[in-house]
């Protein structure tokens, strides 16, 4: 009975590979450097070699799996199965990764972008349980998102569908890495969150955080909130009102049933949740927000693996 | 053979309906006054009687009419057929169309919104004609708008997605109807752009619209810009590009095949489409946009009839 499906979460660091069940648990797990130095071949098969290590530990026996789900940083192909490009693998342009890794480990693969697997997984096993229609914001160093539609990944025209993250939502606002004015990244990622602190550092703002001016961290915020920095509180809740803004515009566009956040920004948690959704309610109608849930993600360890087994089961 | 479908287009001041073809033309059409004034019961029994006179008028015979399509102003209940309510059609609270419609024409009924169903002509039969995802945005006193993904309406958890003129581009920015702040309807409907010609004027502001302050509209200032009127076209090249903010966050987000406007503003062609195209040139990666139509509709006068009855050949 072939029942379980590799998922790979293909990261700069580490290669994570979890046998995924058909309810989405994890039932087995192992990880590996990526290596990604020694290129794309090496790294197709360190994943290949993780998987087959994964499956052995578990003993269930090499017939109990049916495929492999990979998601990958970068941009993707989707119909080629072809990592295009991937600031986080070096040198990766073109890399027919997909047909890779079939022709070493046998079995078919399926293969998306990170973010779009980490919502899959959300809206699959985790915040939408039960929901079709989830809109995932990965809020670190950037903003990502990925966005679940009828139980599905929607992709758009070029597979490009879902850059939440740049959204403008101040036409002049700070220029973003992208080139564009006031994007949400711009504003509500921990890049952001710390050039807003410098900003504050320098005009003479009293903070806590002023000694370590050079390498400030959005955690050393988050820490010095906790520890009653009135700065850096302001600084998350600021971080906050702006993502209720992304919400707001979430939720008239698409009216999604949950709109979930993951990534190193959401562990300040209430912090943030409680100006976001304040934000959020004085922006929208009552009926556009309703029935939308809008919530920290429920796996973010393991979204990735799980979302790029499930990835494979919609293939 | 039951070839044709009825696609009816409910305004607060007219009913178009139209016999629809299976290849969206539409083959014979009758209108009628709404009479709104008259109350729900009335109104329906003018939508069944119009279409009766129609297929009439057609000569085709009762059975080659498959069921009825309506596209209706205000909220719609979808899973019920029922209109919760309609700014147009003062009094309507909580009507059950559909069945209303059912129990006087004897045919099934399949209800929308209208610009939901306009988005779904303009896919089918319009400017997105061979495209499966587009995205419309009526330019009019407010900005409604209307989402087709893979040939279908994208509602929402609640039904009202697609108000895409309440994305906010600018968190400070001037107050819309709906509460919000810097709501796009704020800045490039018809409303705004008068509000903004007002401020204009009301600052010393030299053009040939000063002396019509009273009762200015958006088709003034197109004929003043065309004939001109420096501050006209200025006034219209702005609205052009916070259309362009909107349509980059469109395709941030959906990356959809086609956007495309319809509307009075619409009216103004050229003189709003350039500074839109380069806004969004501005805005966007070449990846977000390379496979984007963005265009004016095609089918401004006929969208509400074809697609009230492309929504009733999808039900």
């Amino acid at each position: 009975m072939k029942e379980l499906v590799f998922g790979v979460d293909l990261g700069g660091t580490n290669i994570k590979v979890g046998l995924v069940s058909a309810e989405g648990t994890i039932v087995h797990r192992h990880q590996a450097e990526t290596l990604g130095e020694r290129g794309p071949a090496a790294v197709a098969e360190r994943i290949c070699q993780t998987a087959r290590q994964c499956v052995e530990a578990a003993d269930v026996g090499p017939d109990a799996v049916a495929g492999i789900g990979v998601g990958s940083p970068g941009t993707i192909d989707l119909e080629n199965g072809v990592v295009l490009f991937s600031p986080n693998l070096p040198g990766w342009d073109d890399i027919p990764l997909r047909r890779m890794i079939e022709d070493d480990i046998g079995l078919p693969c399926a293969l998306d972008n990170d973010a779009n697997v980490a919502a899959l997984a959300e809206q699959w096993a985790g915040a939408g349980r039960g929901a079709s229609s989830l809109v995932l914001l990965t809020l670190g160093t950037g903003i990502g998102g990925g966005i679940v539609l009828d139980g599905r990944v929607w992709h758009g025209a070029n597979g490009v569908a879902g850059e939440i993250g740049h959204m403008s939502i101040n036409p002049d606002g700070p220029r973003c890495g992208c080139g564009n004015l006031g994007c949400l990244e711009a504003y509500a990622s921990a890049t952001a969150m710390v050039r807003r602190m410098h900003q504050a550092i320098q005009s003479g703002r009293e903070t806590s955080l002023a000694p370590r001016l050079d390498d400030l961290t959005a955690q050393d915020i988050h820490k010095a909130a906790l520890a009653g920095d009135k700065a850096a509180r302001d600084n998350i809740e600021a971080t906050g009102r702006y993502l209720g803004v992304g919400v707001s515009n979430i939720m008239h566009i698409l009216n999604p049933q949950v709109i979930a956040f993951s990534g190193g920004v959401a562990a300040a948690g209430d912090m943030l949740m409680e100006p976001l959704l304040d934000e959020m309610e004085k922006r929208t109608l009552e009926a556009s927000r309703r029935d939308v849930k809008v919530c920290f993600a429920e796996l973010p360890r393991d979204a990735g693996v799980i979302g790029a087994a499930r990835c494979f089961m919609l293939r």
